[in-house]
């Protein structure tokens, strides 16, 4: 025998969206080292960590370097400390309760949501909305369950749901049999949100069909409207379907500190081939015992000092910072005539290409005449084609900048 | 339909061994409250980070404070800053060039060494030494390699080596065909080294029969013997058929600040089903775009400093320390006639149980009267029945308490 490659590599259908767009841009600067770009493309901070945030680093890397207080592995499932503030930060006020073991700390919710699938067998069906976050699909191109892809960009063996201005960005239930379902809300690409009422019928059709929700709450922060809900599990019985993503990234600025969480409850328990019942909280306890580490200490220190009443108020200046900037993309975007959406509970801003001209014929117009970088529609899928994505996480005044520019695109 | 587990997580034999061990310390413990337990088990280190080290690990906090130096996503590669230090510390003095593309930057060489097998086909054949670290096979008992274990421990479709003392702890190369072997060196359990002619052979193999190598060097900081490879890019060739592992855990304490990298070579090329040739560079990278989101920036800036003069003196002194501990453990428990391996090149020391006692027994003879936590050897695998392994890791006081009360058992 000869050893051989995990040929599902070879279905994925080009680079990862942000590499490809990280490449187009270098290469531009390079050729054009005066301009001076505002990028707007990949959804990264630019606000320092919060001061009270800085501080508790700081000490914990003091307890680094004194033997008395120094710390080598900790638990795979994160310190009891952060669980704990968790829970009674982010979950006990929405009237969630949960318990320690139910919540797992990890360094992002990209490597979170790209590993869950593996607890799951190769036969299941996928189905993602459409325009869609590119790792729910890659991660399980790379595990087999896609198929090929056809010329129109869907894998033969997902099931898409498309989001589009058509149905309001609210996808229809699936009609076809479906296994597992990634939602993610407030929404990456779109900015869009649903509903208490919206959410409930994704958890009654999981119940239903005996299907599973992996849903990524990792924009959660930016909710400033009443009706939507910030978990999941404020829906009755979504414990038993469905797993909760959660991230420090654009909550705190954490994108190059990395920290984040997911919840899987107790209560969510699967069958096996034979019918019988499997808990998945242990499957991922087990799952992340094996392949991971845990997170940094100093950095699970870090992430426990956003709940502290200084901390909760400096990262909500943070927040308010960027929800500024997404209403003054909003605002600008539709002065110009253009069909816009996101951007309210959100720190996307998704609008229509003007005239239908193409995702990424757009992409390099913004790029080459108004110097703004972008993320073209159609890379988060083939729904996507003739949308753009623009982020909030600019500084103000590059956001005022890059409107002014792309205002005299006269569109 | 019905959402389905995967039921290869069925296979596996018992809970990962640092959790059940971790699992029943805690047990003792809380009903001798009082008892004053040394930790020799897990490989876990105590010896707080290096001044240098903590230096830069401040630093690199204050840039995440400051608008001007704050770092959001970095790549997920990891810097070119450490990449490169890396290159020119730790492969340039041993002759060996490395591009930056090539150098992979992790959270952990458990990760990477459980994530490894993804790039690769179901039905490859994995080969281990035995006894071995779990991950290598529980990582691919998961990803549905390995067949049933039997009774005797072994399971069906993974080929095991046995390294033992009636082999000098140096495994046979495989009678069967195999795919992909994991060999680690210094070795994990039993602290055993090969020489460069003995490792020239796992080369030779893997040339002769397209094999792959998963070379996991995580304790190379601990060679003091000239004829013991410090990579196994020494070996001409290597660079065709095998990928290295290293870790910064053990080397400069980092086993709760966590980062690791691994070297993937241009020249690693393997199959796919047609007999084409693939790179696995461009497939690990694409796997760590996907799935990974790079290393905390400080930390990545912390690990940096091991590599600056003052930082390479102050590890140094950290690693003699635990070079003394080995010693001494070692000489003591030969001292009290027992037969001993490891501790040499190695933090780790392996001996086997008197009068033929079985692993778990012995750990907890030892963990009962001498208040010694340990790790059975079996929990390595079935030819680790009858050993145990001692860590270098804990302070030189409890490491000769330790030695004295394992002494008045009077084995």
């Amino acid at each position: 025998m000869v050893v051989t490659v995990n040929e599902n590599f070879n279905l994925i259908q080009n680079n990862y969206l942000f590499v490809e767009i990280a490449r187009r841009v270098d290469e531009y600067q390079k050729e054009n080292p005066d301009v001076d770009l505002i990028k707007m493309g990949i959804g990264d901070v630019t606000r320092p960590l919060a001061k009270s945030v800085i501080k508790a680093f700081h000490d914990a890397v003091d307890e680094m370097g004194d033997p008395e207080t120094f710390r080598g592995y900790g638990p795979e499932q994160g310190y009891d400390f952060l669980i704990e503030d968790i829970i009674e930060n982010d979950y006990k006020p929405l009237g969630i309760d949960l318990r320690n073991s139910e919540v797992f700390i990890s360094d992002g919710a990209k490597c979170d949501t790209g590993n869950f699938q593996e607890l799951f067998s190769q036969d299941n069906v996928i189905a993602v909305t459409d325009p869609v976050y590119p790792v729910y699909v890659d991660s399980n191109v790379m595990a087999g369950r896609s198929g090929k892809a056809g010329d129109d960009g869907f894998y033969e063996k997902i099931v898409y749901l498309p989001a589009t201005a058509e149905n309001n960005f609210v996808p229809a239930l699936p009609q076809e049999d479906v296994d597992i379902i990634y939602l993610c809300y407030p929404n990456n690409p779109t900015g869009t949100t649903l509903t208490h009422e919206q959410l409930k019928e994704w958890v009654d059709y999981a119940k239903e069909n005996d299907a599973i929700i992996l849903f990524d709450a990792a924009y959660e922060a930016f909710i400033r409207t009443s009706d939507v809900p910030h978990s999941i599990y404020e829906i009755e019985g979504a414990k038993e379907v469905a797993v909760e993503f959660k991230s420090y990234s654009k909550v705190a600025g954490f994108t190059g500190t990395r920290c984040a969480y997911c919840v899987v409850p107790e209560e969510l328990k699967i069958n096996d081939s034979n019918g019988n019942k499997v808990g998945l909280t242990a499957l991922w306890n087990r799952r992340q015992s094996t392949k991971f580490n845990g997170v940094s200490y100093p950095v699970q220190r870090t992430a426990q000092a956003i709940y502290t009443p200084e901390g909760k108020k400096e990262i909500k200046e943070n927040l308010d910072y960027y929800v500024e900037n997404a209403k003054l993309i909003r605002e600008s975007l539709i002065d110009m005539g253009l069909d816009v959406y996101g951007g309210e509970n959100s720190p996307y801003i998704w609008f229509k290409t003007p005239d239908g001209i193409d995702s990424w014929s757009f992409f390099n117009l913004l790029l080459n005449d108004a110097h703004v970088v972008s993320t073209p529609g159609v890379g988060f899928g083939p729904s996507g084609e003739g949308y753009i994505r623009l982020t909030a996480f600019n500084t103000y005044e590059n956001t005022k900048k890059a409107m002014e520019r792309i205002k005299q695109l006269n569109l």
